[in-house]
């Protein structure tokens, strides 16, 4: 008897959940409600290839001999260090007579479930891969449970694109829920008929792009913080964001300073797409009474944002970045396709 | 010029909020926004406390110089390991002309901001503490900034029973404000004429005591989870959860069944209580589509919970539990008063 969530895949140890699993069983034969996927490319995490890459000093072969043998060990791709995993791209083989996933064989899918609870196996020994890039070409296969989420991937966008867009598909998801309740008949905002405002961390970046051009389609104001001009540059070019401003986001009072200064206050939702430790008494700081900030990075400490808002005495609603929402994936390529600022960054952050 | 927040009161690193710092100045003649308390007594935080007392094998004379040492060299007591504080108790000395917080010399408060970011000056090396538990005696003074909270503590309850309360007050009134969403106009349960579920981790604890009562009151039919049998006849004996249920919290499949069995189905709100690693997934998989978790223990992971709700497609609302919402303090206290079992509940665990 299999189990939706993967559980009858768990080797050691024995009764956890497959992502808390030391190592997953990736043997081909599938349960019936299972689906094989035949593998063609791996999209790992920006924080887990960063740690592999620093810790193999960008040294390639070392970098790619490290990823086989995580998932050799693992049966998975899950980042010791980090934690985290990626996604992959690939075509359906086999699907389960019980599967609910809505998929047939031969469609072209993105898992849009972690690598981190992925059952995976590879057979090439990602000969294809120079370890240089979080894009990694590989052969070998993976399996998808009853309670997973795979995405078919669409005709008018390469698949590269795709992927990049599905890898953060949650974050303009859940500003757009998020903004729409400061904007609906019991927000303040709406009551005060000023648009509510935005503010997003790392706004030059995949997630902080999409969730910019989701705040403005929900109907607010928005500045996109930056900590270069070279990203200063980059996102006042494609026009996403009513404002921009330079700031250190680990740096508090320049954070809520430059925030305040950019949209006459503090921000009523602050969404942090910055994957560097220490924004989060910064982003609390820059929102407003009453407001929400969401928390995108991977690099957010749980007391730090905890303590944080209790130090500050600041009512602010805190979230925990939810990867899933019902319909993200096609959200985030309907912002894609619309937005022409966001696909020119992306252009620009995949040549760079 | 003094910072409502405390930035003149950071001696290193420069420029970071007094939480972050790794050394107050805590001396002792104040701004004219500030307030100078006499300290009499110190509550730690439980998790710091643990982690002192098993560092140091519960030789209290080494558990009470390692505070001195840290207070000493910090200027506040924030312990380095856990990162966390605690708060404090003791009288006003002496208030700025433009302090902002209502308070008078002669007025005995308990501080509601964290200890962590709280300047602190020790003049009897702790001499009345034995070192064997988290209330600590104390003589020496203490800061409080323009931005800031303490309560004037009741005639009607011991200091000490009414700091117990004060220190987690921050969990019933979330739990509060989250459960009322779920009973409004606009939430599920309301239209389906149904009270909403909640599930508190941790139900026999101080925070998930209170928590239960503050989501009874507010409309909810509960669950308390508990992790042994002494704790089990401890919540059944005071009656304050509808239901009480044995599980581990670090058991994601365990403890939703637990849940499930004792709801007749996953939980609307379930609230983390329980200072233990590892409760993220069990949090999410216990809670329905739609609902809300919200963490309040300083253990929790926030990689685990995030790629926790992605890995399980789970669309549930995840909260940082914030330990500040306007009139916290007197919430939990007036819940503390009216709910016998409560009270029950904190004089057993005080007497232990």
């Amino acid at each position: 008897m299999s189990s939706p969530v993967g559980l009858h895949r768990v080797v050691t140890p024995a009764g956890v959940l497959p992502q808390a699993a030391q190592r997953l069983d990736a043997s081909g034969p599938i349960a019936t409600d299972e689906v094989r996927i035949t593998v063609e490319r791996l999209n790992l995490d920006a924080a887990s290839f960063h740690q592999l890459r620093s810790a193999h000093d960008g040294d390639g072969d070392a970098v790619r001999a490290a990823v086989l043998a995580i998932i050799n060990e693992r049966g998975k791709m899950q980042n010791p260090v980090t934690g985290s995993g990626g996604m992959l791209i690939g075509t359906v083989d086999e699907v389960g007579p019980d599967s609910p996933l809505g998929l047939k064989p031969g469609d072209r899918v993105a898992t849009l479930v972690s690598l981190t609870l992925t059952p995976l196996q590879i057979t090439d020994g990602l000969a294809d891969w120079d370890g240089l890039s979080e894009q990694v070409p590989a052969k070998g296969w993976a399996v998808l449970f009853g309670r997973s989420i795979a995405a078919v991937l669409p005709d008018d966008l390469p698949a590269e694109t795709a992927l990049a867009v599905f890898d953060v598909c949650g974050a303009p998801a859940l500003t757009d829920r998020i903004v729409r309740r400061y904007t609906s008949a019991d927000g303040r905002s709406a009551s005060s008929r000023a648009a509510p405002t935005v503010a997003v961390l790392g706004g030059a970046g995949k997630s902080g792009s999409l969730s910019l051009a989701a705040a403005a389609r929900a109907g607010a104001r928005t500045v996109g913080i930056v900590p270069n001009e070279r990203e200063q540059q980059l996102l006042q070019s494609v026009g996403i964001a009513d404002h921009v401003a330079l700031a250190d986001a680990r740096d508090p009072v320049a954070l809520a300073e430059a925030v305040t200064a950019a949209l006459g206050g503090p921000a009523d939702v602050t969404v942090v797409c910055v994957d560097v430790p220490g924004c989060e008494h910064g982003a609390i700081l820059a929102t407003a009474e009453g407001g929400t900030v969401i928390f995108f990075s991977m690099a957010t400490s749980f007391p730090a944002a905890a303590l944080g808002a209790e130090g500050l005495a600041a009512d602010v609603t805190m979230l925990i970045g939810n990867g899933y929402l019902p319909g993200h994936a096609d959200f985030a390529l309907e912002i894609f396709r619309a937005v022409p600022g966001v696909r020119e960054l992306f252009a620009v952050r995949a040549a760079r």
